[in-house]
């Protein structure tokens, strides 16, 4: 039995897993805010988990945790989670010295990509990049049954390759990023409502046929396309999976995205022969970050931390 | 002892390497056009190599071929290779039927990624991205010490992603290709000279003050730089290093590519953060593809051709 946790900008939520990966416990806290709140909260997340395993956080060897920000597996330490309210902490070893146990910790889309991979019950051979679409837009990726972290933790960092010379500034100081078309703050900007989902509202205006939520969708779809097309191109992996908090518009959206693939591959017979539309896929139901992170707490795994 | 032999458009180079990887052995022949021929002087090239080390090609357990085009290591196929006149050949059996040795068989550019990587002597904790700039602009990748094929064999084909919706119509179909910016092609297309090196024509032009010459040569080193951002955002590779026949420029090209780079990170404190210009490099000199290709004669070999 393994434990993750993934520490979201709201919830903190911590899962339980069976040797065969099956989720046997689960529960969310709200997330703290600031690193004594944020620790105090995924502290009480793993010991009510334990607790209703009838046991105590220590009685696991380790636990695998996701977190939002520039992750230092190796150290244990959490940069720039702004939403967090966390700058440089120590997380790791705070929590192990609360927990009594072993923290491995990581980024929060790589732990989600380890659970993906995971929850679609791919073998060791696959290789699958996890595209999430949040307020930003990154990915994490899989290759051959492995997170690939690369060299410095930053693989799959998308959103900051600029795919328009005339576009706009981006935060980064580049302009034209791909993450500026493809993402739910780009949505946000282009689309403004009081919406708690705005990417839902966009697509449901759309539906009921404003012309201006049609081209800010198709805009927004046509640049997810792009994405899937960038991590195809330059890693190959057999999977692209959408995951992020729109892949609750579920079949819509990813019939939106296979449209604009198979409108590329009409007019290029180059992409035609990648097969786009049909590597494209959504993240599947269920706690897919919370899974991952608790895979990282066993290296035992079959699934690997670390490719190197 | 290992052979590896490199088939391109113009010559087929062949040489042995000793079991440190050292090159003891290489010579060049003519390379043929059409399947007869370029198996004829791949032969030819293989026999004399053999017969100047005192041996014939069967005393070899297997020797690794790089070939340009679409090739299926497992099959021993090549497709595509128009400028050999070869299309869908079992190139790998064929080679193998007439020297009595076993034929491993992978894309030109995946051979000169693994050279280049071991005559750097990057370690097996390192990743490279070789980004080739010949006719075309694609990259081979070596991560964690092993070639990285993708899922398709078609990982780093980075050149057909679009970097501009207002740029011109690519051959792939696809329009403001990265090829189109920053390859022996683009600049030929922007910079028509009878010259036979195009490139270094261009650069002697900009640096006798051709106000022409130097926009061409900007825009070509600009987009250089964007592949390279391309596939750190991608990948996190330790390092790209350049490679193709402009690398005869050598250090004026290396450093206006960093220039570039730099200017970059001085608007962006993100791209500030990945210290691009101290990743960017030179292939070596010598023969990195047939090296390459020796590399994958041997399987016991601590690089393996595929990662799973």
């Amino acid at each position: 039995m393994r434990i993750g946790v993934d520490i979201g900008g709201t919830k903190t939520e911590a899962v339980a897993i069976d040797g065969a990966g099956r989720v046997i416990e689960e529960m969310r806290v709200p997330t703290g805010f600031g690193a004594d709140a944020v620790i105090a909260s995924t502290v009480a997340a793993v010991t009510e988990l334990a607790d209703r395993l009838g046991t105590t956080p220590p009685a696991f060897g380790a636990i695998g945790v996701g977190v939002p920000g520039a992750v230092d597996p190796a150290s244990g330490r959490v940069a720039h989670a702004v939403n967090l309210g966390l700058d440089d902490l120590a997380l790791g070893d705070e929590l192990a010295a609360r927990l009594g146990v072993r923290v491995r910790l990581e980024n929060d889309v790589n732990v989600a990509a380890l659970g993906a991979f995971h929850l679609l019950g791919l073998g060791a051979e696959r290789s699958m990049a996890y595209l999430n679409l949040g307020t930003g837009l990154a990915a994490g990726l899989v290759l051959g049954g492995r997170l690939w972290r690369g060299s410095r933790g930053t693989a799959g960092e998308i959103g900051h390759i600029p795919v328009d010379p005339a576009g706009e500034l981006c935060s980064c100081g580049q302009r034209g990023c791909l993450e500026l078309l493809a993402s739910g703050s780009a949505v946000a900007r282009q689309w403004p409502t009081e919406h708690p989902r705005p990417v839902q509202n966009l697509f449901e205006a759309a539906a009921a046929g404003d012309a201006l939520a049609i081209e800010v969708r198709q805009r927004f779809i046509d640049n997810v396309a792009s994405a899937v097309r960038v991590l195809v191109l330059t890693v190959d992996v057999d999977d692209v999976v959408i995951g992020g908090g729109i892949t609750s518009l579920g079949a819509p959206l990813l019939e939106a995205i296979r449209e604009v693939l198979a409108s590329w591959s009409a007019q290029s017979e180059f992409l035609a022969s990648l097969e786009l539309p049909s590597r494209v896929g959504l993240a599947p139901a269920g706690p897919v970050a919370s899974v991952g992170a608790a895979l990282l707490g066993d290296l035992a795994s079959s699934i690997e931390p670390d490719l190197v």
